[in-house]
């Protein structure tokens, strides 16, 4: 176990005060097949349940009753076919004992103790499932489709409430993934040079991430084509002159994230018109820090960000008229068209599939629907624990210019003749991950990864003559 | 594309024949949620679809209809969200021309041509689903349950006859693969030093795999405990003197397979005691590439190799008795509890998901129940273009042991006294991928990796003298 018994006993406990009755439903992972049944990706157990039960096992359930305030796990022993194919593990019922459970009962036996609940009119409660395996189990339980599984709200916040604010043991966890991050990173680096592919980088990277932790925390976007916001690595090989943009992250073997991005001159050299927008981004990304701390809305340090780059874009020719005009009319989204950053911890974007109402948002702090603002996953205001991302980031998206441009949007903020001439640019992201602290925020990861320009040409140029 | 528009349009039409009649649905795949909705596993298209119709977005379905002798890709265009989020991409029109199918319909149109078809009393043909997203699709389409989805017989059969015989196209990607594999394996014997964790081999070789292909055959098996037959790594660090076992394979851009083992010696030397097993394994090995041609059942070729073990393991004291009744008693299956092998293509178990009944037997060759027998994937008579993996292995499982001693199974051909001294010895096996020749068999992979006792301790001095 990653944590001490009495860290999961207190979890259950409060998510039973939070929900305050009927039964509780956390269903573990299991193996998902990748090209036949058997052949499954590697097994990642689901956030929610490890952080109530702890437990790296396929195949299991967690039930929390917070009307009797017993906890079960739930799931079947292995036997010895398994053993000789995956070898011995843990019963079901040591399992339970480890994370203070009150014990183990079989696969089986769990229709009955969610039917016997909805017989005596107790809620069931179920998080959003998002694994169309579980999916169809929660289904056939619950009498429903597949696809109509009604999530509980009351379920849905307080999980959102507990595993928002991390604690002292969480954030080592997330330390640990950053210095995974920081190999992954300064190694795409090294190997920024003509020639190598896209896809040769992210294998080595990828590798660096499985080495030292379990996986990436998702599939690395190592891209020529930074414009395009989850650029997966292609057969390309790299071209001196142009933007190498990295974003990826490591998880740790206990399942805690990172999440970084670096923007890196093939070549090891910047152009000027690079580097001008680069310095922009890094100066959103130090705003940003400036700005977050406990109680300010994570929305308006976007909104801040998006002034400066506004204001930065409009002395490059880039755009004009009213900042705050402009910004309010989102003109700015056509550079920047996703948020300044999401929650992150066990997920890299944490909780998201509890959705992005509950996660980023409450009910003083609203999504909104305008292009770009839209996307941006964390609004609301920031507490002392919470762990975010800082990620602004410019790009010259070909498709985007040629509908604004068709279509006059936002034609009096955006400067489209000079926009054309950026069109072959790419695209640029900074991206830490930063801790609330009492009074401010800091980044996470005992190294930190260059970023601003002179220092990233500083670093390749030593990285390169060493190899 | 990878292979020609004729060779997509004819594997249909010999489909078509073979199948007879009616409506042939073959899903492709969708991406496969990790632990959210958007953070999915890296997309593997499934394997039939690919065969016949060639493309890898995900968000397909190809439509083989029997009697209009009509073929359909369906699937929806990206909108200018997509364009952002993931680029730009061929409109699904265009993708059905390039494999010359007879044109596009929007995902919207499945429902109505599946209900049409079965209005007119027309089969409608699923091969057997495996991801759980295309079971609740197909369970919709007939109007049944996600987990009763009934398969095609006919469907089954008509697909495990093509995709059985290789094309000389398809070998060519297949040694492509093997050339990722030798660099994966060579590196894992380069790197079989004291200190190293599996899990640090395990990223390592895992990187190289995504670097030269798109990602791995299946979960790595790096393991110094070589007797659990899916040992997938773990934090341990490697010890000199025991064996490590290194089973996997490369997976190219065009999801074709390789998939080897290698047992080396922590430390560079094997001890007397795993020298011997680990010769017995060899010849092994080298027997069935003796014994397997086109007309002999894989079967046999398995009993073959099962007698000469028997007989090694006799000589060694560890087996006793009538070699003959022995292996008809399965009493070698204490050591060997798998398979010679399985059929190897575009899936590395090839068409596994398909049902072993179809893909490894036929009406001449059934299937066994005895334990060891019973997990023989691939047992029918052999043809030219097949390729299957020679993959002897002896383990020494101390649950299995305990378990048979106790039940005195097999007592009068095993020497447990003798084979308690092996308890801690793992487990050896020795992996390569063979085609099936005109009259006899070869390996693939341009480069050997090295697999004798003597070879492969010469090669890690070698490798690690370079270090």
């Amino acid at each position: 176990m990653v944590f001490s018994i009495d860290t999961y006993t207190e979890r259950r406990q409060r998510l039973r005060e939070l929900v305050g009755g009927g039964l509780i439903v956390l269903p573990g992972n299991n193996d998902s097949p990748m090209n036949y049944p058997a052949n499954a990706y590697k097994f990642r157990q689901d956030s929610t349940f490890l952080y109530f039960f702890g437990q790296t096992r396929d195949g299991l359930v967690g039930v929390i009753d917070c009307d009797s305030g017993l906890d079960w796990l739930v799931g079947d022993d292995i036997d010895i076919d398994d053993i000789i194919w995956y070898g011995t593990v843990q019963s079901v019922a040591d399992m339970a004992i480890e994370v203070g459970a009150a014990g183990a009962k079989p696969m089986a036996a769990l229709a009955d103790m969610v039917a016997e609940a909805r017989q005596n009119g107790r809620e069931v409660h179920v998080l959003p499932p998002y694994r169309y395996d579980t999916k169809i189990m929660l289904a056939d339980l619950l009498d429903t489709h597949p696809l109509q599984v009604t999530p509980s709200q009351r379920l849905t916040t307080g999980v959102v409430e507990l595993r928002s604010v991390k604690s002292l043991e969480e954030i080592e966890e997330i330390e640990a993934a950053c210095a995974i991050g920081y190999m992954m990173h300064t190694t795409a680096m090294r190997l920024c040079v003509p020639g190598l592919t896209e896809q040769y980088v992210a294998g080595v990277i990828g590798g660096i991430a499985a080495s030292y932790g379990c996986i990436t925390s998702f599939q690395s976007i190592v891209t020529q084509h930074g414009e395009v916001m989850h650029g997966y690595p292609s057969n390309q090989p790299l071209e001196a002159g142009r933007l190498f943009l990295v974003d990826a992250g490591a998880e740790t073997n206990s399942n805690y994230c990172s999440d970084h991005t670096r923007t890196s001159p093939v070549g090891g050299k910047f152009t000027q018109q690079q580097r001008e927008i680069h310095d922009i981004v890094a100066d959103c990304h130090d705003l940003a820090m400036q700005k977050a701390k406990p109680g300010v809305k994570y929305l308006d340090v976007h909104l801040d960000v998006c002034r400066l780059m506004t204001d930065r874009l409009k002395a490059l020719g880039l755009m004009r008229g009213d900042t705050e005009e402009a910004v309010r009319a989102g003109a700015h989204a056509l550079f920047l068209p996703h948020g300044l950053g999401h929650m992150m911890g066990m997920d890299v974007h944490d909780m998201e599939g509890l959705g992005q109402q509950f996660v980023g948002y409450d009910a003083e702090t609203r999504p909104s629907s305008q292009f770009g603002l839209a996307s941006l996953r964390m609004g609301r205001r920031l507490q002392k624990g919470f762990v975010v991302t800082d990620e602004p980031g410019i790009y010259f998206i070909p498709a985007l210019i040629d509908l604004w441009r068709a279509e006059g949007k936002c034609a009096e903020f955006l400067c489209f003749d000079k926009i054309e001439q950026y069109k072959d640019f790419g695209g640029i992201r900074i991206e830490d991950d930063i801790l609330i602290t009492a009074d401010g925020c800091r980044p996470l990861g005992e190294e930190k990864i260059p970023y601003r320009a002179a220092e990233v040409e500083e670093f390749i140029r030593q990285q390169q003559d060493e190899d």
